[in-house]
């Protein structure tokens, strides 16, 4: 079969997401017209290689691309649907169940929508952040559902190719369950942590080491983005908050055992180990080299040279500050046959070596 | 007043914290006698600097320093006060109260005695990683009580000092809260999200991002020495759970309300912005510029040096690995201001950028 026809291309709506599929068709050589509820977003979007804002004659457009947020998407997927007669509708939204609901809720006819998730996008939100190289080999989940026209499922596919992006694809609700699993739940789990925080003396949080930064980064995020998003997804994460609830009441029952503890711990540990690794690889154990980095012009750049001079993998680098002085460590992180050799040549060049967190 | 003397020292336990006192302490010139139940431990750490096997009259020491694991400290502490008539003894516990709580039930007199806690020490456990700078530029939190005689709590504060560390005094209970706050409650908390990866299809982790990562680190350590520390400090790491599974209630009862996620999220991140940050400064907005890493020998060196060349100075820097393709990403943090100019000055040096950190 040919690959599917993209062009004439419609996206409706220019933000980040939206602009950037725009620049990333045109550099593919796909014909884009732009649609935003806020006219100066898509000129904006144009300006910037996203497409044109021409008016298009809607019966000649293959594929419309809406890139709404979450609560409009549903209704804007319906009427392209009813505008570009002819041409397969997708989403970008970032839950597809309750998009699909919806549409099955208006009685439309499915047949030309398939719903899909590019995963990038930052949390710059505007047109200007936009780049036609924002989704290479980024995850794109396309969702098929049972009533998808083939034709429709393979424009789609064409989309994300042109894109850049590297296909992944399954059902909406498997996609739902998948983001509440890997991704909304840890972000919870984040805040759960982080809203803690705010009842600890200072005194105490200068006792903070790394591991708390680690687990409390995403906290950060925008809070009225991961509402819309979270609240769309309403009902899959709050079985995983549940089992997390279930998981906590256990663990607080077994209290003063260790036995049990150290099982709670230990299933922990397991599940880190379920996360793929560097390049798909499973679980490789590594050992991290800390080396001091001299508060001086330069330094990082002679230190990596150095490691690099010193032949070995870098896996992971990760700058560690001491907030009461003004020095920095560099942590990086090799496979642990390689460690020593890397310790002995970092101390060969001078550098001062020492091991890494603190408990 | 004059610094107190320290010599001679005994160390009493020499793994990796108690080699390590044992080198720093012999570095800044201090006679120290090591012992160990494992005598090769003791032969080992003084083979590496630090101190001697030999035995010493137990009424000339001045300083006791009680490095053995958690479960025997106040038994270790009560032998050496007995033992050693005339020194200040002081242990090297993550956790403060429950020694201190033991000795006292024991009936034990507790002039000589203060306890103490260097926030160093990798997962590392072994004599063989000593070193005499472990301790260097770390927390040395300091607990007295009110039966410390001032002699020996100056005796400790010269201990940490000849040991390179930072001090923070604080009474035991509040160490205690404090390190359940900022370090017991974070790692249970990413336990409590890694254990539920054991349930999650593979084809659905396929989809995790650097936020699933990050929350799960530290849940990858040793789940027997986590057992034992958070086992020592049970009340108020228990009294931590609870305020969480509270907060976890609360989420869930008002689950399906947008604006009570809204401010549980908006709650998270007000957290985040407690931790102290970079040399103590507070809660600064960073950027992060996103650069892909070219599959060739010295391209981290490159881009640092380009980097470097750029002018900007660097908050953090993650390398990110994309899981189906032989290509990193380095992440490099800067404050807002500068983002743009590093953007501009890495595109002009022939870098391929991109946003960070998908949704």
């Amino acid at each position: 079969m040919n690959e599917p026809s993209l062009t004439p291309a419609v996206v409706i709506g220019a933000g980040l997401v939206g602009a950037s599929v725009g620049a990333a068709l045109t550099t593919a050589g796909v014909e884009v017209h732009l649609i935003d509820s806020v006219s100066s977003h898509a000129r904006v979007a144009a300006s910037r290689g996203g497409g044109s804002t021409e008016p298009i004659d809607p019966a000649t457009v293959r594929l419309v691309v809406v890139a709404v947020p979450p609560a409009k998407l549903a209704e804007v997927v319906a009427d392209a649907l009813a505008t570009y007669g002819k041409a397969t509708v997708t989403d970008v939204g970032s839950v597809k169940g309750t998009v699909l609901a919806d549409l099955r809720a208006r009685g439309v006819n499915l047949a030309r929508y398939v719903g899909s998730h590019p995963m990038a996008g930052s949390q710059r939100v505007g047109p200007l952040t936009a780049r036609a190289d924002l989704f290479a080999d980024r995850t794109w989940v396309i969702t098929p559902h049972d009533t998808s026209r083939a034709k429709a499922v393979l424009t789609v596919h064409a989309l994300a190719r042109a894109c850049g992006a590297r296909i992944v694809s399954m059902g909406a609700t498997h996609h739902d369950e998948a983001v509440a699993q890997v991704s909304h739940l840890p972000q919870l789990m984040s805040s759960l942590t982080a809203a803690r925080l705010n009842d600890v003396p200072d005194e105490h949080l200068n006792l903070a080491g790394q591991g708390l930064r680690d687990v409390t980064r995403i906290a950060a995020s925008d809070p009225r983005l991961w509402t819309q998003i979270i609240s769309a997804n309403s009902e899959a994460v709050r079985a995983e908050l549940e089992a997390v609830r279930d998981s906590l009441d256990e663990l607080l029952a077994g209290w003063g055992d260790p036995e049990a503890l150290r099982r709670f711990l230990a299933d922990g540990r397991q599940g880190t180990r379920a996360i793929p690794g560097k390049h798909g690889a499973g679980g490789v154990a590594y050992a991290e080299v800390v080396v001091t980095i001299p508060d001086a012009p330069g330094a990082l750049a002679r230190l990596f040279a150095d490691i690099e001079a010193a032949g070995v993998n870098v896996e992971d680098v990760r700058i560690e500050h001491d907030p009461a002085r003004e020095v920095g460590y560099l942590a990086v992180q090799v496979t642990k046959p390689v460690a020593k050799s890397l310790q002995a040549a970092m101390t060969e060049a001078g550098w001062t070596l020492r091991p890494a967190e603190s408990l």
